[in-house]
C-alpha cells in the first residue's frame, strides 16, 4: 500500500492544494469521523430529518437532491444551515456525464444550481477530458473539487481495467479541481506509464457499498465492510445509506442516530489501525 | 451495411415491439424528418421560442431540463402542448449513469419526474446491467423508451471497443425496453458472441454531433454532416443543436426556422439515398 494511506488525515490536509479536500480532511480530523451519509429520499420532511440526525457523526453528506420530489430553493438554504451547525461538507452526487459545455450549464444552472452550494461533486470520465474543462470552468473559480468514477461497486460494471487507469490519467492531469475518485481501492499508481513517477500524489478514494448487515440490495449493489475498505482497500471515506437509516426512511431518530455513530465508530477504528495509532 | 439500414422508416415501424420507438419511426416517416434539436438554453423564453419555430421539422426533440433556470412545474405542460400541436415525440437527455436503486427515482421522481412526460431518455452503461433495471421498472409500464450512450462523439472518450460490446449486449438483453444508442455508426453485429444472430433485431441509432457549418465547438466536440451520419454510418436520426439556432439562443425566428429546414431536407435526402428511393 502507498505511503499516503499511512499518513494521518491532518498531515495530508496539510499538504493538499485543493481546498475542498483540504476542509474535508481536516473535517475528518476535527471530528474523527471518516463517514459520509448518503441521503437518499424523496420527500423534504425526511431529507432534514436524517441530515439533522446524522449530522454530527459525518465528515460528508452526499445527497441527490434531484430526487426531493417537493424540492424547492429553502432545501438549499437549509441544507447550507446544517452544514454550518453540524460542521460536514456537502457532496451532490451527481454523476455528471455529458458533454463540456453541457456538464458546465448542469452545473451552474437549472434549479438546482449545484455549483453554488456543494463543496464537492463528481463525474463519469467516459466523455473524455473535455468533461472535467467543462465543470472545472464553473468549479475551480468557487473552490470546489471534483471526484471521478473510475470504479463502480455494481455488478457488471463497464468501469475496469484500461477504463480505470485513463480515468486515473484524467485526474492527474487535472490535480487542482480532481481530487480523487469514488473507488473500490487505492488508486495511487494506477495508470502510470514507463518511467513516471507522482511522489506527492494524494487523490482521495470515497467508497460507496460499505454495509455491515447485508451484502447487497437485489438491484446489483453490492456491499463491504468499513474494515474491508479502509483497511484492506486504503480507501478514506466511507459511503453508507439505508444501512443507516433502514427502509423507512429513518422513522426512528433515535436508531439512525445509534446506526450512524456504530457506521462512524467502525470507520474511525479502522483507519487507527491502518495508520498504526494506538494511542 | 445490415438489412434494416436499408428498410424504410414505415417498414421498421411496423415491426418494432416498442411503442415509443414505434411512435418514433411512424412521425419520421409521417412528417418526412429524421431530425432531433436539441435545446440547450437555459430560460424558458428561449426554450419555447425555438420549440414552437423547429417544432414543425422534427421528429424528437430533445431536452436539457435540468439547464432551465427558471424551471416550473407549467413547463413540463407546454411542453407537453407543443409535443401535441407539434407532432414530435420528448427526448430528454438525462444521461443516467448511476445505480438501479437511484436511477429509478431520478426518473421518476424530484421535480422533473422526467418518466411522466419524455417519450425517451437515455443512460450510460457503466455502471452493468442494474441501471437498465432499474429505469425499465419505471419506464416500461408507461410505454417509454432508452437509448444507452455506446459511443460518445467527444475526443478521448472511453466508450471504444470492449465498452461499446458490452453495451450493445446489455441492449440486446433488454429489448422491450432498450430502443437503440446515441452512437456514430450502426451497432448491428456489435458484440455478438460466435454462433449468435440477430436478424429480427432493429437497435435505432440517433446521432449528435451533426453539423453543417463546423467540425468542433472548442469544448471536445467534433461535428459531421448529415449525409456522413445517415448513409456513411447507417444511424437512423441526425440531432443537431446550435447549428440550428446559434450563439443568440435563437433570436431570429426565420433564421432558426431556415436551419431547421436546411437540416430536415439534409437528412431526409440522405436517408432517400441510402434507401435508394428515387420517386
Amino acid at each position: 500500500m502507498s505511503s499516503v494511506s499511512k499518513q494521518t488525515y491532518a498531515q495530508r490536509a496539510a499538504q493538499h492544494p485543493n481546498p475542498a479536500a483540504k476542509a474535508l480532511l481536516e473535517t475528518i480530523e476535527r471530528k474523527r469521523t471518516n463517514l459520509s451519509v448518503s441521503v437518499d429520499v424523496t420527500k423534504q420532511e425526511d431529507f432534514f430529518r436524517i441530515i439533522d440526525t446524522v449530522g454530527p457523526y459525518v465528515c460528508l453528506l452526499k445527497t441527490h437532491v434531484d430526487i426531493i420530489e417537493d424540492f424547492e430553493p429553502s432545501v438549499i438554504e437549509r441544507l447550507k444551515e446544517l452544514s454550518q451547525k453540524h460542521d460536514f461538507l456537502i457532496f451532490e452526487d451527481r454523476k455528471f456525464a455529458d458533454i463540456g459545455n453541457t456538464v458546465a450549464l448542469q452545473y451552474s444552472a437549472g434549479v438546482h444550481k449545484i455549483a453554488s452550494w456543494s463543496h464537492i461533486t463528481n463525474a463519469h470520465p467516459v466523455p473524455g477530458p473535455s468533461i472535467i474543462s467543462g465543470l472545472k470552468s464553473v468549479g475551480l473559480p468557487l473552490g470546489r473539487g471534483l471526484l471521478l468514477l473510475a470504479e463502480m461497486s455494481t455488478k457488471g460494471s463497464l468501469a475496469t481495467g484500461v477504463y480505470t487507469e485513463e480515468a486515473v490519467r484524467m485526474a492527474r492531469a487535472n490535480r487542482d479541481f480532481v481530487i480523487g475518485f469514488i473507488a473500490q481501492r487505492r488508486m495511487d499508481g494506477v495508470g502510470l506509464r514507463e518511467g513516471e513517477s507522482t511522489p506527492d500524489e494524494d487523490l482521495l478514494i470515497l467508497t460507496p457499498g460499505v454495509g455491515l448487515d447485508t451484502r447487497g440490495d437485489g438491484m446489483g449493489q453490492q456491499y463491504r465492510t468499513p474494515r474491508e475498505v479502509i483497511v484492506e482497500s486504503g480507501c478514506d471515506v466511507i459511503i453508507v445509506g439505508r444501512g443507516i437509516y433502514g427502509k423507512d426512511n429513518g422513522a426512528n431518530v433515535e436508531a439512525v442516530r445509534a446506526q450512524a455513530e456504530r457506521y462512524r465508530a467502525e470507520g474511525w477504528k479502522a483507519y487507527r489501525e491502518r495508520v498504526d495509532i494506538s494511542d
